[in-house]
C-alpha cells in the first residue's frame, strides 16, 4: 500500500493543532479545519481574504447547481447535479492605518490555528506586524451551531501590542464567490436590505433557482461608528473599532442562513421566512451559543467517544473522525445525505455514493438510530427518481444512482452511472442492517419494504440467464472494484443481488404474517404478484457465484483467474495514483484490484462465510489490491483482524484514522475523505472490535494491537446501550441503559446487563 | 435484417433522376446530388437560398477544426478535430420585379434534377411563377472539376416563358456558413479584394486558424449592370441581366478554391498565391471546363464501370457507388483520406475510420493503384502521430486512430478511441494486400516495412499473456463487432494481430534477402533488434484464437458463448436502430453482434479456412447480427455467395448498392455512406465474382445472381488490365494490356492472356 503519512499536525486527544503557517499547506488545512452542522458547513478559509492558495468553500447540505452533459446515446446522463459554492458569511477585511490585512503580503508571526472537538470551534491566533511598525495580535473564532442548524457564529478580537488607535473592519455577506470546479460564480442576487441591524440578502443560482437567504448582526461594544455598504451580490456593514494597547476587543457577528429549494415560493415569501428566522435569534449572543454547542458536544462524546490508551495519534484520529461524522450528518434535518467529501469542498460534486449505506450507515447504526433512519429515508423519498432512472436503463423498478445529490444520476461517466449496480443492495442491505439492530420493523413495513420491492424488480430484470451455465447473473457491469471496467457475473454484485432478493422475500413473508391488511394494501398498490416472488426466488436460487472448489477462492468476475498477473509491489511508487499516471484503459487489464470486492461481501456476510474461506481469499485478493480506493484499507484491516494477522491488520488500520490529518492521498486539499472517515469507526468497532452484525446475535471476537493499553467504545443494540471495553488481559461489556442482550463472545453465548461481563482475551484471535 | 427500401428516384443506367420536389426529402436528395473532386465537395444544396430544410455544406479534404473534450483520464483525447463546413461559393440569389426565388416559399413547376455519371455534372431544372403572372425556366448546372482540383463552375440559365424584362441576380463567396454540427461559424475573414473582374476573398477558421483562399468571375453577356458588393465575410457582384421571352439567358460563374493548412505561411502569401492560382484559369470558359470534365469521366468509365444485365436498379446503384468512389478520392491530391462519408455532409464529423483500408482500399488497389498508394501514404505521413499515441497509451510503437482527420486521434468516445485496435492490423493488411496485388516492394522497402514495424511494436506492447492459459492476447478491447464494447481476446483482433506479426517478420526475411543495405539503415534508424523480432514470433506463434474443436465455430471473444441469448427477430422493427431505442448498456449484454467480426477475418483471409468451418461460423453469426453497421451485410452477402446461399446473397447485396439512393439507414439526409457503398464493389467482384486474393494467386469462383442475364468488371493485376465477364453460361477472362496472369477458376489454374479463356459456370456454386 503505497501511502505514506505526513506528519505536519500537533497530537492532542481533544483537538487538531497547527503550529506556524505554511502557504503550501494551507489548503489541506482548510480541509482539516472545515466546520458543519450537516445543513451548512465552511472550510477553514481565512475570512479577511487571501492572496494566496484558498478554496473559499460555503455550502448547504442538499443545494444544488446543474450542468448540462453532452449525452451521446440513451441511458446516459444529459445533465448533472452538483453541491454549490455559496455565500461567504465570515467575509471580513481588516485595515489599520490603510494597511489591509492579508496573510499572502502581511508580515505575521505566532501563527496558531485549532479546533476543538469539545469546544466544537475553529480558532486561529496570530501577531500582525504592520509595516508602520505597530503590532496586533488577532484572534479569529467561528462555530457552526449543532442546536440551531441556520445559524453562524464568527468572533474576531482585537489586541494592539505596541499602540493604541483604531482598526476599520469591513465585514459582510457575499455571494460573488466562484465554484472553484466550474471557474464561475452560479449566484444572482434578488434583495438586499437591512431593517433594525439585520442586514439581509436574497441569492439565487442560475440555473436551478435555489434560494438562499442569509443575515447578519454586528455585535462590537466599542465601535466608533458603523455605515452600511452594499455593492453587486454583497451587503455589509464598515466598522471602525477603537483599540487600546493591551486590551481585547471583539467583533462579534452572527449569520443566519436559510436554503430554499422550493421553487413554488415567491421571492418575499422566502424573504420574509428568512426575516422571521433571523428574528428568533436577534437576542441570542456568541457567548449564549457557544455554551450550547459545547454542551451539544458534551454530549456527543458521552455518547460516541471511543478512548484509546497507549496511541495518541489514533485517539486524536478516531476522535477527529466521529468529530467530522456529526459535523456532516446527525439526523436533525431529514432528507439530506452525506456527500463524499461532506460539506468540505467541491470534489465528487458534493455527491453521495454507495460510501453513505456501506462505509456511514454502521456508525450512525449503532450511535444514532435517528440518523441513520433518515439516510435511508432520503433513498426512499427519492424513490421516484430511481424508478425513473431503472425505466431509462430499460428496467423495471428501482435503480438507485450511483452518485447524486436530490436522487437523480449525477455522475456523468456511464461507465460508472449505467455498469455500477452496487447502491441499490447497498440500499437493501442497509435497510436489512438498520432493521435487524434497531428492530424498527415499522420503518421495514412503512418504507422499506416498498424500496426492497422496487429494488427487488430492478435486479429482477437487469439480470440475465447464462447461455451455457444457464445461471442467472448479472452481464456488463463494474464491481465495487473499479479496476474491472466492464465484467460478466461480477461475484459480489450477483452475491448482494441474491442476498437481497432473500430478503426481500422473508421481508414479505414477514409483514404478511405481521401486518396482513397493511401488506395486502401495499401489494395491492404496488402490483406484487406471486409470480414475480417465484420469478426472485428463482432468480436467488440459480444466481451465479463462481468459486474455485479446491481452494475455496471466489472468482471475481468470469474470467478473473485468466487476467494477466501483475505483481502490483513491481510498480514504481511515483505511479500512484494510477488514474493520474497510467492510460484509462491500462488500468483494467490486470488481475490488479482497486479496493475489495469479493473481500466486501466476505465481510458484510461475514456469518455465511468459514474462517478457512476468508483466509485464502484474503491471500489472494490483498496480494492483488492497491487500494486506489480510501475506502479500501479499513475493510482490509477487519478481515486481516479476523484471520489472525495483527499486524497487518495494524498496518490498514494506520491508514484509517488519519487519513486527512496525515494527508495519506496527498489530496485533502480537495476536502477531507469524509465517507472513508467513517470506515475509521468500522475499523476499531468490527476490526480489533471483532464485532459482526449480519446476523440475528451481535458477535465480538475482540482483539487489541500491541501498542495500545486499552480502548473503549458504545454501541446502541435494540435499544440498549452497551459500553464495550478492551484491555490486554479481558473484554468487558455493560449495557449502561435498557433491557439486557445477549452476544456471542469468541463463539460462547453472553447475556449482558448492567453488572457486565468480563471474558479472557482470546490470545489465539490475536495471532 | 430491417433494413427496407425507399424508393423514390427515377431509374437510369447512367444517372440518378428525381422529378417532382419533395421538401421532406430534401436533404436527402442533397446527399445523394452531392459533388466532390477529391479536393473539395459540395452537397446539392438549393445555390438560390432555402427558407426549407436544406444543410448547406461546402467542405474540403482535410480542411479541419478543433473543439477541445473534456477528458478526465490520461489517455484520453483532449481535443478532437472535425472536417469544418466552408465558404459557399455558389451562392446566388435571384430577384424578378423586387420578388426572390426560394423554392420554400415561392410557387414553381415541372421540378427535375439529375445527376449524369458521364458529364460529372448536377442539374436542377423548374419553371418559377412569379406572384405578378410571370413565369420563367430556370436551370442550375453545377460542377467541380476532376482535373482541376480547385475549379468549380455554375451555370444558371434563364428562360423567361411570358415576359421580357430583366433579373438581377447578386452572386458571391459566403464565409457565414454555418458548421451545424455544432451550431455556428467557424470562419472569419482577413481580406477581400477585387482585380481585373475577380474577387477573392480570405477566410480562416477559428481555431485551426486554417485559411481557405477563394475567389471567383462571372462571364454573362447580356448583362446590364454589374456591380461589387462586400458585406461581413462576404464578397459577390449584383448582375442585372437582360431576358428576353422563349430565349436562355445563361449567367457563368467559374470559382477557384485554395485551402492552405501550412500555418507558416503570412497571410499575403497565400493571398498571393491564391490569386496566381485564379490567374491560370482566367481564361477558361464552362464550356472548356465541361468538356474536359467529360472526357474525364470518359475515362473513368472505360477503366472501371461495371456492367450488369437485366437489374436497371443494381446498375444505376453500382454505377453511383463508383461515381462517388472516383468523386471521394482518386489520387490526385496526395495526403488525403476517405471520410465515413466522404465529402457529403458533418456526420462522423469528416473522420477517416479503418472503412479506408478494410473497405475502400480493395476498390483502388483493382481499378487505380497509385490513388490506393496514395491512401497508404496518408498512415506513413501520420506515422508520427500514431508513435505519440502510443506513447499516450503507455504502448510503444504506432497506435493508429479509429476516427480522424490529419492523423490525430479525434473519437471522443474512449471506449472506441482506446479500445479499439484494429486499425493499426487494417493499415498492414492494406500494405500487405497492396503489396500482393501491385507488388510494389518499392512502396513495401521504403514506407511499408516502417510501419510494420512500428504497428507490431505497439501489438507486442499492448498484448498480455493470459494467466491460466499463457497464451497471448488482448485484454479490454472492443472489436469490429461494436455490441461487445470491453472484452478480453477478441478473436478478430488477436487473429490480425498473429497474421500481422507474421507477415512484418516475412516482409522484414524479404527485404533483408532484396534489399540488405537499405534494410540495414531501417533496422538502425528504427533500433530493430533480434530479440525484438523474436519476440513477436513467440507472440504470433502463442496468440490465443479460441475455436469449438467441435463445431469449427471461432469464439468471438472469451466468454461469448456463454453470453444471454437474444433471438434477434424477436426485436419489434420500431426498435430499430438499436443505438436509439435501447439504453446504451443494454446493447452489450446479449450475443447479438452489430457487425461482422470473426466473419470478416474469415473473408480477409479467406484462403486459410475450409468452406466447411465458414458455413458453420457464417451459421452462427449470421443468425445473431443485426447489421447495425451498414458495413455489414454486403460482408455477409459474400461468405453467403461463397458457401453456397445464391438467394442470401442476393438478399444482403440488395442493400449494397442502393444503400443511399433507396435511403435505406433513413440517414442519407446526413450525408453519403461513402465507404460503405464502396463495399458494393466489393460485393460484386468477391461475392459473385467470387475473387479471393490473399493468396499468391488471384482466385475465382464466380456465380451470377438468378435475375442477371450477365455482368462484366475490369481489375487490375500486377500491371495487367483483366477483363471479366460472367453469364449464365461461362466466366470469361480476358487480359486487355500487360502479361498474361496465373489464375485460379474453381480450383483449377489458368493462364490468362489477350486471347482470353471461357469456362462453364459451375452450377453447384450458385446453390
Amino acid at each position: 500500500m503505497p501511502k505514506i503519512a505526513d506528519k505536519y499536525l500537533v497530537v492532542d486527544p481533544w483537538k487538531v493543532v497547527e503550529e506556524g503557517f505554511d502557504p503550501a499547506r494551507n489548503r489541506v488545512s482548510e480541509s482539516i479545519f472545515s466546520l458543519g452542522n450537516e445543513y451548512m458547513g465552511v472550510r477553514g478559509y481565512p475570512e479577511e481574504g487571501y492572496g494566496g492558495d484558498t478554496l473559499l468553500g460555503s455550502y448547504f447540505n442538499g443545494l444544488f447547481e446543474e450542468s448540462k452533459v453532452e449525452a451521446h446515446y440513451k441511458g446516459i446522463i444529459k445533465s448533472l447535479r452538483f453541491m454549490v459554492n455559496a455565500v461567504d458569511w465570515l467575509y471580513a477585511r481588516i485595515t489599520v492605518d490603510g494597511e489591509t490585512l492579508d496573510l499572502a503580503e502581511s508580515r505575521f508571526s505566532d501563527f496558531r490555528r485549532e479546533l476543538d472537538f469539545k469546544s466544537g470551534a475553529y480558532t486561529r491566533e496570530f501577531v500582525w506586524h504592520l509595516s508602520n511598525g505597530k503590532s496586533m495580535k488577532l484572534k479569529f473564532e467561528r462555530f457552526v451551531s449543532m442546536t440551531i442548524s441556520h445559524l453562524g457564529c464568527q468572533r474576531i478580537l482585537f489586541e494592539p501590542l505596541n499602540f493604541s488607535g483604531t482598526v476599520q473592519v469591513k465585514t459582510g455577506l457575499d455571494f460573488s464567490v466562484l465554484h472553484e470546479d466550474q471557474g464561475r460564480s452560479y449566484w444572482g442576487t434578488l434583495k438586499r436590505q437591512e431593517i433594525d441591524g439585520m442586514a439581509g440578502i436574497l441569492g439565487q443560482t442560475v440555473n436551478t433557482k435555489n434560494r438562499l437567504f442569509s443575515a447578519f448582526r454586528v455585535e462590537a461594544p466599542g465601535q466608533l461608528d458603523n455605515k452600511l455598504v452594499e455593492s453587486d451580490r454583497f451587503i455589509g456593514r464598515d466598522v471602525l473599532l477603537k483599540l487600546e494597547q493591551g486590551k481585547c476587543t471583539a467583533l462579534d457577528k452572527l449569520t443566519v442562513n436559510y436554503a430554499e429549494k422550493d421553487l413554488s415560493l415567491d421571492h418575499e415569501s422566502v424573504w420574509r421566512k428568512g426575516m422571521e428566522l433571523a428574528g428568533q435569534y436577534a437576542d441570542l449572543s456568541y457567548d449564549q451559543a457557544a455554551l450550547q454547542q459545547r454542551e451539544y458536544w458534551t454530549g456527543v462524546w458521552n455518547a460516541s467517544d471511543i478512548a484509546i490508551e497507549g496511541d495518541p495519534e489514533n485517539q486524536q484520529g478516531i476522535r477527529f473522525c466521529i468529530f467530522q461524522m456529526y459535523q456532516t450528518y446527525h439526523g436533525d434535518n431529514p432528507g439530506f445525505n452525506i456527500g463524499a467529501k461532506g460539506l468540505t469542498g467541491e470534489a465528487y460534486r458534493g455527491l453521495a455514493f454507495w460510501d453513505t449505506e456501506s462505509y456511514c450507515l454502521p456508525f450512525y447504526i449503532f450511535n444514532n438510530p435517528k440518523a441513520a433512519k433518515s439516510l435511508l429515508e432520503f433513498r426512499y423519498k427519492s424513490l421516484p427518481y430511481a424508478l425513473q432512472r431503472a425505466k431509462e436503463l430499460d428496467c423495471e423498478g428501482a435503480f438507485y444512482p450511483i452518485a447524486t445529490i436530490d436522487g437523480t444520476e449525477s455522475c456523468d461517466l456511464w461507465q460508472h452511472s449505467n455498469l455500477q449496480l452496487h447502491v441499490g443492495t447497498a440500499v437493501a442491505y442497509g435497510i436489512r442492517h438498520y432493521v435487524n439492530i434497531t428492530s424498527d420493523t415499522t420503518f421495514l413495513y412503512e418504507k422499506g419494504l416498498e424500496m426492497l420491492i422496487q429494488i427487488s424488480r430492478f435486479y429482477a430484470t437487469r439480470g440475465q440467464f447464462g447461455q451455457k451455465t444457464d445461471e442467472y447473473g448479472y452481464f456488463g457491469v463494474m464491481g465495487p472494484d473499479e479496476f474491472q471496467l466492464m465484467v460478466n457475473n461480477n461475484c459480489y454484485i450477483n452475491l448482494m443481488a441474491k442476498k437481497m432478493f432473500e430478503y426481500t422475500l422473508e421481508s414479505i413473508s414477514r409483514m404478511r404474517g405481521e401486518e396482513a391488511a397493511a401488506f395486502g394494501e401495499l401489494a395491492e398498490r404496488l402490483g406484487l404478484t406471486e409470480e414475480e416472488q417465484a420469478d426472485w426466488a428463482n432468480k436467488a436460487e440459480r444466481m451465479k457465484i463462481p468459486q474455485d472448489q479446491a481452494s475455496g477462492i471466489y472468482e471475481e468476475h468470469d474470467g478473473f483467474f485468466d487476467m494477466p498477473h501483475l505483481d502490483i509491489h513491481s510498480i514504481p511508487v511515483t505511479e500512484f495514483p494510477l488514474y493520474s499516471h497510467w492510460s484509462y484503459d491500462r488500468l483494467y487489464r490486470y488481475d490488479m484490484i482497486k479496493q475489495p470486492d469479493v473481500l466486501m461481501f466476505m465481510f458484510l456476510y461475514s456469518g455465511q462465510f468459514p474462517l478457512e474461506e476468508k483466509r485464502a481469499n484474503y491471500d489472494y485478493y490483498e496480494s492483488r489490491c492497491i487500494h486506489e480506493s480510501s475506502l479500501s484499507p479499513s475493510i482490509h484491516s477487519i478481515i486481516a483482524a479476523e484471520i489472525g494477522r495483527p499486524e497487518e491488520a495494524y498496518k490498514f488500520f494506520e491508514f484509517a484514522t488519519r487519513l486527512d490529518l496525515d494527508n495519506y492521498n496527498r489530496n485533502t486539499r480537495e476536502g477531507l475523505h469524509t465517507t472513508s472517515i467513517a470506515a475509521a469507526w468500522m475499523n476499531i468497532v468490527y476490526g480489533f472490535g471483532g464485532m459482526r452484525s449480519d446476523g440475528e446475535k451481535l458477535v465480538f471476537n475482540p482483539s487489541i494491537p500491541e501498542r495500545w493499553g486499552q480502548y473503549r467504545f458504545p454501541i446502541t443494540f435494540r435499544g440498549t446501550k452497551l459500553a464495550v471495553e478492551v484491555n490486554k488481559e479481558y473484554a468487558y461489556f455493560r449495557a449502561d441503559s435498557g433491557e439486557p442482550v445477549e452476544i456471542s463472545l469468541y463463539g460462547q453465548c453472553y447475556r449482558v446487563g448492567v453488572e457486565g461481563i468480563k471474558v479472557a482475551l482470546d490470545q489465539v484471535k490475536v495471532g
